[in-house]
């Protein structure tokens, strides 16, 4: 028997309802099968932070170093002050365990109505860098509330950090039958991270040589995503610009409830970290209304981390098979990860 | 008579193009009333810079500073490396001249087709700032070249800058029907500038009590210009994310070919700038392929903001009216520049 053990964040809003069904989604890919799944919960997020005042301890940390993976729901809540959560929780489990590749696919399954006329066939995948560009909190502010406030944000950016990124992008270009990279920056106006990434994308393509790769500024970008978003098979971008075009992608493949994430530590010196792209949906909460169906595609990235790959596909069949027969049928959270697990046993 | 004294920068690729047009049609809209138009253009871009090296000289600048207003075409050429015209010269203009307001309407006009299958009513402006922000071009890097260069990019945010621009909002928010004015930003991480941004919208509302307001993530922004883009009326917000969202906010509403913007100095201590949201698309340069409607479009604004009011009007009243006629048929730059001007006389 092969244990996995699995530290899950539920967090705040509709993340524990998403993340139940996960669970029992990833259960049912591994039931009848030697692999046994332990999980460890976490009580993060706005609960925690109002009874102790504390986002993220040192000593959280070390617990949650300790899993082979983390399945988190979602972090947020209009009861705390804008970036609290975000930042000391889960910007720091990003930032502290390495995840140095967000990986999100736009993918436009069949059965899924897509707000774009004329979608085409979507099927590409962003890899937004995750350690460093605007996201680094190296900002501040001077004269706060005062006529005289001055608040900088800076971008930080290293040849490691953008290499290794660059470096995981081509690789999974090449495993893909487009084998295409396409760069996204602003290297006209942000000359100097521009610059850094561009030379890198050149420089690291003479170890991929047959990707090809091209390069668009974030704001074409946006306009190809809307006008023809089958040109795209891999993206490779920065942090904010990643965040950006991740949501608009969400969107074109049928919205933020199907849109799924893994923030990817690839050297496995920590556990890699697995989550939907929505948010806590506060609006929404407690109500059994949210789609767990990105979290269970979360879940079928964290398999294929894992090295189950089997159970991986069967996962990721299961809500294809589910998206086909949808249509307008509205089902509760649970029903529609019980329809998920159904499928995936059988 | 009222004589208006216009800079003129074609600039690269299709902007002479683009511009020849945008003139004949202002020359339309003016035609038989007491202003006269005086150009004087300006020879800038990248053949000055091969020849020359200059990108905007203070004499360049001293010389525009003159005049009324500014068309501009275009600006860029893939024999520049990227940033040198970008910086040196557009933006330069931007920043010199005190644009701090960069208006970009988001208009889907009738007739014309979007890429999204139920666009609803599309019609919002977006003001974006024009003078800080990540374009400040407070950036720099150390050990360029090396594994361990490292490339920084500083978002500058003053309480004046922002203050101003969000006052200018809010005013074109109660010029509407709707009254409505939305933040975009990303204040749970960029925490400094994004606070800033929302303290300021809430103070300044004050005086325009009339005016609802809402926020938005710029993630979020991007799903909404593509599930809901009827929702938007005003939106404010900053330089970057407002390059970004306007790219995308043309997609929807027919293409970068209809995207009109000014830049503009509302102290007027400095002429404004009007130019097409496009850039000089040298792949298509000289070979009248280019639509001139975004210049034209530019052109209303520049009439607009010269208080022709009535003669703006009129300008887009013929833009609107070929739209509606416009279907698939091909037509050179010069052909629609006449039967826009056409439609101005008429
Ligand atoms: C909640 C927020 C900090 C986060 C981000 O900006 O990365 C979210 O938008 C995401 O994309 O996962
Ligand atoms: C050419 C470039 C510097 C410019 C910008 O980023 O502002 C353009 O994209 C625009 O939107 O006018």
């Amino acid at each position: 028997t092969r244990s996995i053990d699995l530290a899950v964040v539920a967090g705040d809003g509709i993340g524990t309802e998403v993340v139940e069904q996960g669970l029992a989604v990833l259960e049912a890919a591994v039931a009848g099968s030697d692999v046994k799944i332990s999980t460890t919960e976490f009580d993060l997020g706005a609960r925690r932070w109002h009874a102790t005042g504390e986002t993220l301890t040192d000593a959280d940390l070390e617990a949650i170093k300790g899993h082979d993976a983390i399945l988190l729901g979602a972090i947020g809540d209009p009861s705390v002050p804008s970036g609290v959560l975000e930042r000391g929780l889960l910007l720091k489990l990003r930032f502290s365990l390495d995840h140095y590749v967000n990986l999100r696919p736009g993918k436009l399954y069949p059965g899924v109505t897509s707000p774009l006329a004329n979608p085409g066939d979507v099927d590409f995948v962003v890899v937004r860098e995750g350690t460093e560009g605007p996201y680094v909190g190296n900002g501040g502010a001077l004269r706060v509330g005062t006529p005289h406030e001055i608040a900088t944000e800076v971008s930080v950016n290293t040849a490691f950090g953008v290499e290794r990124v660059v470096r995981d992008a081509f690789a999974r270009a090449q495993a893909r039958p487009r084998k295409h990279l396409t760069l996204v920056h602003k290297h006209n106006v942000l000359v100097h991270a521009g610059h850094l990434w561009r030379r890198t994308v050149e420089a690291v393509n003479a170890d991929f040589p047959d990707v090809t790769t091209d390069y668009l500024h974030v704001d074409a970008a946006t306009i190809f995503l809307t006008t023809n978003p089958s040109r795209f098979d891999v993206i490779v971008t920065d942090n904010l610009f990643g965040d950006i075009l991740t949501d608009q992608a969400a969107a074109i493949t049928g919205g933020i409830g199907l849109a799924a994430s893994a923030n990817i530590n690839p050297d496995r010196t920590a556990p890699s970290m697995f989550e939907p792209v929505h948010g806590s949906a506060p609006d929404i909460a407690g109500q059994g209304k949210a789609d767990p169906t990105a979290t269970v595609l979360s879940v079928s990235l964290l398999l294929d981390h894992l090295g189950l790959t089997e159970e991986s596909k069967r996962v990721e069949a299961a809500v294809a098979a589910d998206l086909v027969e949808r249509g307008d049928r509205v089902r509760t959270t649970a029903e529609v990860g019980r329809d998920l697990a159904a499928r995936v046993n059988g």
